[in-house]
């Protein structure tokens, strides 16, 4: 039987609190001890990637520690409810589903009257479908020539995770012969976003998908209008060039603005949707539906491992487990993430909405607020690119900010220059070992301003590339993690309703409906 | 005479802690009393810009407590001592001229036996000569094409400031008809990197702007070799394609490996040297020197406004103080940075660095550990983006993060669209008025889930668009924030100290002179 308890009301709670700075960790990682701890503190997260947590500030006790608040708060009996389809998601009363884009981990779960896995693979085949005539030149333009382009119209999830996933593999489908069209993506309701896109592309050729769950999304709304007249000012039919991913109740799905709709519901949140249709169309028209397939597979990998209960066995609940740790025993406030790889260069914006959107709360699943932290502040850019840049306050200013490395042994591209005896991807990952340890060990000098002191914190996920099955699996690994997170902090990591109001007065403002302070900052905006 | 003290030796730094908690901002800014702060609460910056600080935890009284610290801690008198050359960057022992590459704001500045005014005039003026060589065609390559396309190859503040302003401008320049020729930069030391911008690209038609100060950034002399292998595969002669922005004394000044040579000197740190050639070839190819010329007489107008002595009147002073206010009162550990404008896309990645790497420290400008908090982590993304993805946190998170907001009355390439009674542009500034305001005052609901508690401080500056003079002045604004910032914390923002233990055990790693953990993570990366 599952009980949703506040994590200030669990034993576990007061038993990590007391462990606070149990690990020295300047000591831990020097010597033969530390080279000890990196082969022991290290979990295979599924084939392609492992996560290695010896330069974070947990020792056997701590681990046990997490074990028993991982047993404690049933954290694996918890993602079990939600894989087979309970409501997890309490607020707005819905299931979470977003594993079933990739697997069936759990029981079928019927929803609305259909098997949703088999709702989700066949929205999934109708989008592979659709991708394969554009390719093959069976869906064409007005001229009947091929398109080139797909443009991506969304926001927030329908933007950040389906961007992110394009660029990480945009060049390794190019290195291997497996890419089929540029996306680009719109997103921004500030109309030089949509404008720029435009005037970069080649109109005539391009595939927009439109994405919005709703099909009300005003900033969505507002970049199809843009987008429609600019093909129509190019004598262009915008519903020979347009697809829209919807959900079947919202007024866009069965339209004839549109060449094809594809369906993703309720139970699939945005920041949880680059694996569903959201993610898929635009995936499978630049990388063709094998690649998609590919990374829905890494992916796949990831959720069946998290349903292990072994903490020191389960690479995404110890990660959560150890960020729970770092948040309410430790007290950091933010965690950075780190890719040592360009590939990964929007990465930490997917996890940056993903993590704060998700667990940035301060009321419990049943609206009641909580006495302890709740989400970090997430942060990052690639490696290393980071170092040149905000690292110097990671390694010495006065606040510590735990650290997530994600690093890979090749590169994509495989070309390479070989410059003072060693070529730029093991210059790469030299500094991202040279990082970790710096971090984590410090150094004394004599000269005050040359010192570091250590002891900061830092996880790594080392994979051989990154390929379709590598990032689906770290993509899966994150909002395993965050999930988990939000179980322990018995959050609802499933809603946002901190959006609501801005959108409420923002409406407001236009209907010129103010007074007080929002008509003075309305007026002087010029609104 | 000027005395550099540790903040927490003067009187205003327990008369600031008392403040804690001073001001109610949800009944501040409710009603007519809100309306009234928006009036009042506002500093021009120059013609261009307006500090707005009505939805700041401020009232009377706190502003006295800091114009008391900015007079006590004689922070006009250091920004004039710097001005007038004195050795603010103690630990390396230089001054600190990056003003001065946009204006003459105090005495004549003598160094290396040279007018330092002077000097960087002149090597603007030789940059702007090259530019206009380059667009005239001629300068051209061996075919004698023109060029098409810039490359700036750089890391860390070579590449973010002016990659922030290239992108600020791109689309400002194109509607203007001032655009000269396309940018691109490479700087991570992935090689995936350089080489995915080389497929882009024309590479014959395309000239390299280098940037390297000491002539020896492993990441930049790596990227540099990487594009010479390029050019010569297409047979092409580097030296024909190639400038370097460097020092005098670096091993590139007069090498004839480059078709020219810019020079800046040890007295601008990277993440101050947009406005320097750095930023200075590379954004004058690109737009014409003309522009580049407005960008700098922008920046040096608030430069002239920061020597004010009055608070409520040096909109980089009281941004700086109330900063402090926020992060050693109040106890905020993050500042966000939400601009309302795409063109402002990378700009947050450039405060990153500013902020974060000059006062990223733990000790005092004399090398003693400081006993209070310094720099805050930095981090942001543009509105209404940010919006739909990690505002969640900052609206209904446990922890309070302050927010820096920036917003423009029109956008640049002035296309637009109509829908639902306003344009994209009135949206975007309706949602920007609709948030400072829902952070400030919140809203109670019966549901828990959807109330929002509010007293969430933000400012916002304001202007009509971006264009080079607004841009100038927003650099020259935050390069002057962080500045005083450093001065209070009685730091030294112009060193960067904490870059270099990674860089030394990088090197240790490619030698193969390693042992333990060091090793041990070296080996899982296969180095």
């Amino acid at each position: 039987m599952i009980a949703w308890k506040n994590f200030s009301e669990l034993k576990a709670y007061s038993r990590l609190k007391a462990l606070k700075g149990k690990v020295n960790l300047q000591e831990a990682m020097a010597g033969e001890s530390g080279a000890k701890r990196v082969a022991e503190y290290a979990v295979p997260m599924g084939g392609h990637l492992t996560y290695h947590y010896a330069a974070k500030q947990v020792d056997d006790e701590v681990l046990d520690a997490l074990q028993a608040l991982a047993d404690e708060a049933q954290l694996t009996d918890k993602y079990q409810a939600l894989l087979d389809g309970e409501v997890i998601n309490t607020g707005e009363k819905r299931l979470v589903l977003h594993q079933l884009t990739r697997g069936q981990q759990g029981k079928a779960v019927t929803a609305d009257g259909v098997d949703k896995r088999a709702f989700y693979v066949g929205e999934q085949r109708k989008a592979a479908e659709f991708a394969n005539k554009v390719h093959a030149g069976e869906i064409v333009n007005e001229k009947g020539e091929t398109f080139t382009t797909a443009v991506q119209i969304g926001i927030g999830g329908s933007d950040l995770g389906p961007r992110a996933m394009y660029l990480a593999l945009e060049n390794w489908a190019k290195a291997e012969k497996t890419f089929k069209m540029e996306a680009r993506f719109i997103s921004n309701v500030d109309p030089d976003d949509a404008a720029a896109v435009l005037n970069g592309i080649d109109v005539a050729r391009s595939l927009f998908v439109l994405v919005s769950k709703s099909g009300t999304t005003l900033e969505t709304l507002t970049n199809e209008s843009f987008v429609k007249d600019a093909l129509r000012k190019q004598g262009l039919d915008p519903a020979k060039h347009m697809v829209a991913v919807t959900s079947e109740t919202s007024p866009l799905a069965k339209s004839s603005d549109y060449l094809a709709a594809f369906f993703m519901d309720d139970y699939i949140g945005g920041r949880y949707s680059s694996t569903s249709c959201v993610g898929g169309v635009v995936l499978s028209l630049a990388f063709g539906p094998d690649v998609f397939a590919r990374f829905l597979a890494g992916a796949a990998e990831e959720d069946a491992l998290a349903k292990c209960p072994d903490v020191r066995k389960n690479p995404a609940m110890l990660d959560a487990l150890i960020g729970v740790y770092e948040r309410n025993a430790q007290g950091y406030p933010c965690t950075a993430v780190l890719p040592y790889s360009q590939a990964l260069n929007r990465f930490p914006a997917h996890l940056q909405q993903l993590d704060m959107e998700s667990n940035g709360k301060s009321v419990n699943r049943f609206g009641e607020p909580v006495d302890y932290v709740t989400g970090p502040v997430i942060f990052g850019e690639p490696g290393t690119n980071g170092q040149h840049s905000f690292y110097q306050l990671l390694h010495q200013g006065t606040d510590i900010v735990p650290m997530q490395f994600v690093g890979f042994r090749q590169n994509q591209l495989k070309t390479d220059v070989d410059i003072q005896g060693s070529t730029s991807q093991q210059k790469l990952c030299a500094n991202l070992a040279a990082q970790i340890m710096a971090f984590a060990c410090g150094k004394r000098d004599e000269n005050p301003n040359k010192s570091f002191a250590g002891g900061r914190p830092s996880s790594v996920i080392i994979g051989d590339r990154v390929t379709p099955e590598s990032l689906g699996a770290l993509l899966a690994h994150f909002e395993n993690k965050v999930m988990f997170q939000g179980f322990v902090w018995n959050l609802n990591s499933f809603d946002q309703e901190g959006v609501q109001l801005g959108k409420i007065l923002a409406k407001r403002v236009l209907a010129h409906e103010t007074d007080g302070a929002l008509k003075a900052f309305s007026d002087l905006l010029c609104i």
